[in-house]
């Protein structure tokens, strides 16, 4: 079996928490050989904005998501790992989405889509993990929002995981992260293109997206590496010339957002982003149980990793502990690192040569 | 000399840094009273949307922003000492701003007013300082902007102050924050009724603002206290169904924000926040000898207090410890505290227990 996009284009209708869909599709991407015995399999969920495309293979040989840590004799060695990436039910890229097409009405579901959890996220993956006749996972992967469908995937299917590496994600967002996220979306809904969440296909809310993009590096990132970068460096007198509104730009740390928001906006749809990032919020293990600790109690791991970053402040190293502290009460062996990088909540796509070898150490077993 | 709120009206022109003004007027109000050496004067600076109404008095009963502070028996005891809270330059609170008028043209400044710094800030009130006759004062206090400006005075006038209470503020602002205040800026021109600066008064861009303010109000708190306050609060079905946008909103930090942003916008001009904002960033305690350290060296405090909060990450305490280490390498005494409180910047207006003592040990002496 070589790497491959695929789709799973189920056939019947598919039940999510707080609605239903007919016939979706999932995209995943695959990497190495499932073997016979269908044991070495990882599952691989994403963050937000990721497609399924982790790294690079023979169709598809453009940089990966995570190009630095799925491969032959990478972290996740591809030359014995079957993994397997998938794209989040809801998200642009590749899967059944706000912006696909409802074949009950003809028209794109936009906000006719329901409620997406990550529990829907997971029951995807499910059923792309079943149609590869895979009973149990050797290990179920992902990082942010990633971590999170990967413990709702647990939580869900929990005889059939074997391991979990979960980095920078926790058992639910914290209020300060809900209210970073909140404002992104009204940013986005308060752009009069986005018209409800009916825009044309060629006018999105592209000012909404930039802004919420802004705010959303901004999360995403650390203060200390920002002095490091930035320091009070200024913009050149042409670039505060060009910038887009008229009250000025001094700053290289305000030209750099500006920058990445731009190419960012016209890459992602409005309302799949709104569905992804509301699915964050309203994400809690405590909801298999009753608490984090009952949800624990439900998992069949032989072991599991635990990875945070220190200058996180989204998902900052106390909701890392929460799980650690959880799983251990359930007598699940816990690797817990949380990696002195500086990058904040994106370190797990930036500083590799600290992530590298934290993950090569979940899969050497 | 008793309570008041009074307005210094100069009857010349005012050099700031970038520009000038014809005969600006000053607000401030005065708590306690002067003595005959003129020697018991502490200067009080403000925050960015604080006015001159530090504490209530007299003529105005209505409680001040730092009424646990300023008064008779209080940490700046109004029965020893004159306390002077001045309007800063620029701001909406009685001080001639870019909402005020023009005499030139006989329409507001809007966006006519000179770029504002926090210089101009500190020359304002200096201009107050002398038309009451005091040569030397015994403090200069402020917190956050106002301890930025508290700085650039002492900067200015290094032989008229004798020692500085500076709180939550820095040398300058970080790369991190001056993000945050650039969004901020951004939300407010990216409202149509912005117009440009030019919105009538009975039309401002109130959309804006409030998106700004619920960004703001992120930054000044900490994840720690929303934590504790909110955990993952639903809102009731009513708010809701209240909400003011389509996408919905789930938890109570984000009706919390909603009812705290709505009730700021509409108390403070559009352009005098984005002038005062952008005076924050462009500060720069270096630009006064070329770095910090050459800075310091120009001031003659007997001693400073310098204070931050653990919590703080809009100005956090390795700024405060910057100030600290580059005015002991001057020889300037420093009491340095980092208060464990969780409520992030705004920690100053809001844990009195422990910054009512923090301060009154300034003043004992």
């Amino acid at each position: 079996m070589g790497d491959a996009r695929r789709y799973l284009q189920l056939e019947s209708e598919f039940a999510m928490v707080h609605g239903q869909l007919d016939a979706p599709r999932i995209a995943y991407e695959t990497y190495g050989t499932l073997n016979n015995d269908k044991d070495n399999v990882v599952l691989i969920f994403t963050g937000l904005s990721a497609s399924a495309h982790v790294a690079s293979n023979r169709e598809d040989p453009s940089t990966g998501w995570w190009e630095d840590v799925v491969g032959p004799g990478k972290p996740i060695d591809t030359q014995r790992f079957f993994a397997v990436c998938v794209c989040s039910l809801g998200s642009f890229y590749g899967s059944t989405c706000p912006a696909s097409t409802n074949p009950k009405t003809g028209r794109s579901y936009q906000l006719e889509f329901p409620t997406l959890t990550l529990e829907d996220v997971a029951h995807g993956a499910k059923c792309v993990v079943e149609a590869l006749g895979i009973r149990r996972l050797h290990s179920v992967v992902g990082a942010s929002m990633g971590g999170m469908s990967a413990l709702a995937y647990a939580l869900q299917y929990p005889a059939s995981v074997a391991t979990m590496l979960n980095i920078s994600a926790g058992a639910h967002s914290q209020p300060f992260s809900i209210a970073m996220r909140s404002l992104q979306r009204e940013l986005v809904c308060n752009d009069p293109a986005w018209r409800d969440g009916n825009y044309p296909t060629d006018a999105p809310p592209l000012e909404g997206m930039r802004l919420a993009r802004k705010l959303g590096m901004i999360s995403y990132r650390s203060a200390e590496e920002w002095q490091q970068r930035f320091g009070r460096e200024r913009v050149t007198e042409n670039t505060q010339a060009e910038a887009r509104w008229a009250f000025g730009m001094d700053f290289e740390v305000e030209s750099y957002l500006a920058a990445r928001a731009q190419s960012f906006t016209s890459a992602f749809d409005a309302n799949c982003y709104l569905y992804l990032s509301r699915a964050m919020d309203l994400f809690d293990a405590a909801d298999h149980g009753g608490s984090v600790q009952a949800a624990m109690s439900r998992l069949r791991l032989d072991r599991a990793t635990v990875l945070g970053v220190q200058s996180d402040f989204l998902f900052p190293p106390s909701q890392q502990r929460e799980l650690k502290e959880a799983m251990e009460v359930e007598s699940i062996p816990v690797n817990y690192e949380i990696l002195p990088s500086i990058h904040g909540h994106d370190s797990f796509l930036v500083d590799m040569n600290r992530f590298r070898p934290a993950i090569a150490k979940h899969f050497i077993d």
